[in-house]
């Protein structure tokens, strides 16, 4: 079976000519980026509001494609985001797993949902 | 240069044990995990919220780190919102790419930031 | 019993004179007040994010007295964005809540909480 | 000149009623109405987010129509949200305000955004 990869250098690429052949450096500031990748959350939100927990885990196809356009929306802003600021988004999610892996310690948080502050 | 790479599928697996672990697989319903992924961009929107755009386009040392870290928090709760909904999140971004291409023809959306429902 | 009443008039400038002290008027553009709203709005989702929409609706003392303090947050920047861009809310809120019973006649949308462009 | 007023009990039962009538009480946990006001929250962001500061503050006409819109939604939500968890928001919000004036002494905060933490 194929892994599911994202070649995040290919996309920031992609999507930095696709701003670029439309004239859209100009709108693309860090805090801009912040507030569009924001907006698509709430979209993401829209979906799910007025589900159930479990409505959610059964999702209908409709819901399922909504989630699917809407999460691919909010990936393309935060790489768009990552390459504007010169992230390197593969390891600051390696290096933010390390770190919940610090601030989550088993024993303290087993079937326990308190952010770490309160642990 | 080593290529910039997202496995996806070892990053489901990863979080998926974390979570296991943890015993938090009853709180990470799609509808939790949706709220979860807002509130980390809340976070992210308040690293950039006074500052003006050029200050965003110059970031301090702290202002990367923050942005850093929220959109590594970001791109967790995608790919476990994904996983749990069964959703590929590598073709769900190469698809809203292709629609983005439609959506916003080169002639029509040059220079000018209007959704396509406008455009 | 007294009525709970917000005399947003007197907010208004309340928060006016909060910022002009502060030398924070320079920092108040509507595009900055709006996402300082919604990063609020993301700890308002923080709050909830983990609990179910029963434990929400038994909320703890600390549930009780966070969801108070985010939806004053949330207030005051409304209030504020709103004088800065010259909008009279108490007029917005009446019309909105016309346009509402317009948009979600009880006999379509009775049971059903789908949008009104769906209904 | 007529103050601009907000009748926050007023508003509590007509929204109440609004839901009744529609049989929505069953949608309206406080964990949902938190998600449909961030997701509202999400399309405010959407009307600021290529807009520069500048442009922000000399809105169009259909700026200022769809921030008005917007943030009366916010409002509405805001306000069933305290009802459903008996949150008195003319005492949250005065309540927030006085602490807003202890965490933000005129003299650390004079044109400074920094937040209290970091003061």
């Amino acid at each position: 079976m194929m892994s599911e990869i994202l070649n995040v250098s290919d996309l920031k690429k992609s999507l930095e000519s696709f701003a670029n052949e439309r004239d859209w450096e100009q709108f693309h500031s860090p805090k801009n980026l912040a507030m569009a990748l924001a907006s698509e959350t709430g979209e993401l939100l829209e979906v799910f509001q007025w589900l159930s927990e479990s409505q959610s885990e059964e999702p209908s196809l409709e819901v399922f494609r909504k989630t699917s356009e809407e999460l691919a929306d909010i990936l393309i802003y935060a790489i768009r985001l990552a390459d504007k600021m010169g992230i390197n988004i593969e390891e600051a999610v390696d290096e933010k797993i390390g770190i919940n892996r610090i601030k989550y310690p088993v024993e303290k948080s087993k079937g326990n949902s308190k952010k770490y502050t309160e642990l």
